[in-house]
């Protein structure tokens, strides 16, 4: 527990309340109907303002469409807590409402037990998912002035929506994105907590753990082009066979991902002309890499571009990569990663952490914010789908651990330390 | 030459004037327009028919839109010769159509030297390619016995016109199919010339070769299952990457054709759910494989089921197999080949023959009529394609063998020999 405050009056189940209400209202048998911008969306940040209405804190949107509850404290130093309550279609129950939740009983807990000693903002990220229109991290990227306006311009959903006209039907103007920055003034620390959505605490038998870090990302798209050919006419050793070269780099680049113990994935496949009868004259892949260490991904990108000339060449093909998206890895801040391990050790009493596979807000917000995040595990490493879940003992630990990182935190700000 | 006939009028020349005028009405800067039971394709039989009426031949089309001409001889006993003037959408100038117009060359050849000894039918089988409503060997197969006239009745044209829509407007009756089976009565043997799509004569620097028979053919699909995954938050340990298995099987497969010298072909591959931040749970591929022999493609098929347990095993992955398609091997007439192999040993002066590894109209009438075929080269192996060519001198050539294996096979058909 930390030093300068009261004895918390933070209750876990009550986190698990509100996420089971919100459930009830939002969620259903195919799972979690949240997408962002759209009136299910709405109904989620409805139940949020109706549980924040019986607090005294200050409620807005800001011009990204995120929603914003300031508890005012002794000083405009400012924690800001939070998650997002957005969800892919057919989404799970935790995901980014856990955050959300549990922030919204720091606000409660701390609302009881008098002006804390820092503002305490509690964040409902706007489209973290990125689900309808393809940019995730939508509301935190814009806070930070990292969103590229002329590629929103660009964006459609599959109904062929765009982007730009949906976003005024909730107060969101194109053009005026940048007001949101100013929500980074007097900000101190931003703390998260989340599901791990993957399967290494259950694996460890371990319920929660601090996290490291977000992972950097390189995502790329490789086309290795050969010769079109008959199946039937054209000999094996005459062959320059494209998916042959694109099974030959999966397998290699599969062996560098393992290697470093960084991740890489072939997901996607698609092969020219791409029947029963032809020999593929061209096979486009993508690659996504991951690794928390800039370096080890730099050198994974380097391995994995000789590994697709090798591939290409032994088949008598040729490769173009074609860049996708890249983020580098967004460690997180020493006295925040302090503040999570004690208190992870208080709640389950071991030394786990993880680096983040996934993005979150926090990736964002950790690019000029001291920032930390605290995982509880994932049942069978599900998410984004309706069988997501987590014990609720370990939901319980992740809340627990996740308000006294918060107060670990305010102690930190009200110290100078971040 | 054959020794019981008068010296051959048979003009190679002429063979190549009709091809180009076919061209010149039938195709154009982006190929071939002949595609079956369309009016371009009747535009093509117009060309063929107005060719014929100068001939003393009987002209009629069957129960299943084969057009046949009949040059009356000495006796009923009849050698059927032809191919298809139908192509794919921007094909080539030559593919069935050498067959064809080499076939109308034979015929007015031989009625000018007087009436033969047997009678020789022209045929130009309808819908070779299947392009329309992906049923090749349609007219063949209709002779032979072999289509499935339910399977019929569910084939639709990109557009969504039925097949059985279509037929009647070309006088067939999707139940009266049958009655083509009647031309094979009295047909002693069938001889088709074809380009031979493929690389493998120009590679040996030679224009013509005898036909050894049509590859035997196997034709599945694969479906790897794994889990999906998101691609940040499984560690490569433990995943179960259902492309990672079907990239081993791809390289699997292929060497065990390579080592059969046979054809093995993974040419359409699609993931699920085929995003780049996701591990396919699920990779679906397809197998062609090809084998002159049938014990060696029984062998490679085997062999290529323990390859894929194998590669779904080293990923934690399953693998279910789907039946397509099968056709046995084909091996030509041992008579006819030998005619073959002395027509092309006049011609070029050498001994090269190849099984085809495409299947042909000679394929369908090889299950009960002695069958030849001779192969001209194709430049660059490239065929259903407006670069489709061979050499002029080539197809002189294969014209010139086709007649000589032609009056091989009258002489065989007197002698009592096939």
């Amino acid at each position: 527990m930390a030093n300068s405050t009261v004895r918390s009056t933070f209750d876990p189940a009550r986190v698990v309340t509100s996420l089971r209400e919100l459930a009830a209202r939002t969620g259903g048998p195919e799972g979690s109907r949240r997408l962002c911008w759209t009136p299910e969306w709405l109904e989620a940040r409805a139940l949020l303002r109706e549980s924040l209405s019986t607090l005294p804190v200050e409620v807005d949107v800001d011009e990204a469409g995120n929603l914003w509850a300031y508890l005012r404290g002794e000083r405009p130093d400012t924690l800001v807590v939070g998650s997002h309550l957005d969800s892919v279609p057919k989404g799970g129950w935790l995901d980014g409402a856990l955050g959300v939740m549990a922030g919204l009983e720091l606000l409660r807990s701390l609302a009881a037990e008098g002006t804390p000693p820092v503002t305490v903002a509690l964040v409902d990220w706007a489209d973290e998912e990125g689900a309808r229109f393809s940019r995730s991290l939508f509301g935190s990227a814009a806070v930070m002035g990292t969103l590229d306006v002329e590629i929103l311009r660009g964006l459609s959903d599959k109904e062929g929506n765009k982007l730009v006209d949906i976003l005024p039907q909730h107060g969101v103007d194109i053009d005026r994105l940048d007001g949101a920055r100013t929500r980074l003034r007097d900000v101190k620390a931003y703390v998260e907590v989340h599901i791990e959505q993957g399967p290494v605490l259950e694996s460890l038998g371990k319920g929660i753990c601090t996290v490291t870090g977000t992972k950097g990302i390189e995502r790329e798209r490789l086309v290795f082009r050969g010769q079109a050919a008959h199946a039937g006419t054209m000999p094996m050793p005459m062959r320059r066979d494209s998916f042959r070269a694109a099974s030959r780099f999966a397998l290699a680049v599969a062996e560098i991902g393992d290697r470093h113990d960084g991740v890489t994935t072939v997901g996607a496949v698609a092969c020219k002309p791409g029947v029963v009868t032809a020999v593929a004259g061209e096979t486009t892949i993508t690659l996504d890499m991951r690794h928390i260490d800039a370096d080890e991904l730099a050198t994974m990108l380097a391995e994995s571009r000789a590994a697709a000339e090798a591939a290409a060449e032994a088949e008598g093909c040729t490769v173009e990569w074609e860049h996708i998206f890249r983020i580098a890895p967004m460690p997180f801040h020493p006295a925040l990663l302090e503040a999570a391990r004690a208190s992870v050790r208080e709640v389950e009493g071991h030394d786990v952490e993880l680096p983040s596979g996934a993005l979150h807000d926090a990736s964002e917000m950790a690019r000029s914010v001291p920032t930390v995040m605290i995982f509880s595990s994932s049942t069978n490493g599900l998410s984004h789908t309706k069988e997501e879940d987590t014990p609720v003992d370990h939901l319980h630990m992740s809340a627990d651990a996740f308000d006294r990182t918060c107060r670990r935190a305010i102690d930190a700000i009200v110290a100078g330390r971040v």
